[in-house]
């Protein structure tokens, strides 16, 4: 038994590192966020970038504090709703840093006995954005 | 011993569930392909549209096949030069089945003692080639 863990053990290594290089490679920003703490677990270095915040400040931090104008239980539920309902339905934010008007994309997931939601964060391009998916 | 593995074990099954979402939330077309054998070790969904063939057919099937006019050993040449030097100089091909223009990003990395390249295709707008990275 303990032979086949290990064995096992090896096998996943190997999508842990397949995941790190893949987070480099998309040209999309992805967060990885707790259901439960509204906290960043992991972010890819495109969306660093968009949001301008450094990857150590931002794993741990709130995912709310990155967006403008949204408090953090208002923020979870709306992230809570847009990962259970229909995925391709995006919510329209602005990032507080940068002040950049994006798409978010959430899929929830279960990961290790933990809820995450995997938030995709597209750019709007200015005079593209979609009226009514705005609040 | 024996439970800091299960432990360790469960923190890496977590990784294997991340790797998976992301892979489908992903709008960029990745395949993954083992660098000894040529062969399709994981192909997301954008990728199996863009070749135009189903993910169980991918998988396990020579790379080189998916693409006109080059041979296995060739193209595993021009796979693994592209892997190892500027990764940001891509390779421009064309698909087999649905004779799309692509530009080939290709990134080499090591999991779990076996050689891996990630490969992201672009697909190519018509009139937008990049004459100087053609051959």
């Amino acid at each position: 038994a303990q032979l086949a863990l290990e064995r096992d053990y090896e096998s996943q290594r190997e999508y842990d590192t397949r995941y790190r290089v893949l987070t480099e490679a998309t040209r999309d920003a992805f967060l990885f966020v707790g259901a439960k703490s509204g906290r960043v677990v992991d972010a890819n270095p495109v969306a660093c970038e968009l949001l301008g915040v450094a990857r150590n400040d931002l794993i741990g931090a709130s995912v709310a504090h990155e967006f403008e104008g949204r408090r953090r239980v208002e923020f979870m539920e709306m992230l809570t709703q847009a990962a259970t309902a229909d995925e391709t339905r995006p919510t329209e934010l602005e990032t507080r840093r940068t002040r950049q008007a994006v798409r978010l994309y959430a899929t929830a997931f279960r990961a290790a006995g933990e809820r995450l939601v995997l938030c995709r964060l597209d750019p709007v391009a200015d005079g593209a954005q979609a009226g009514d998916e705005m609040n």
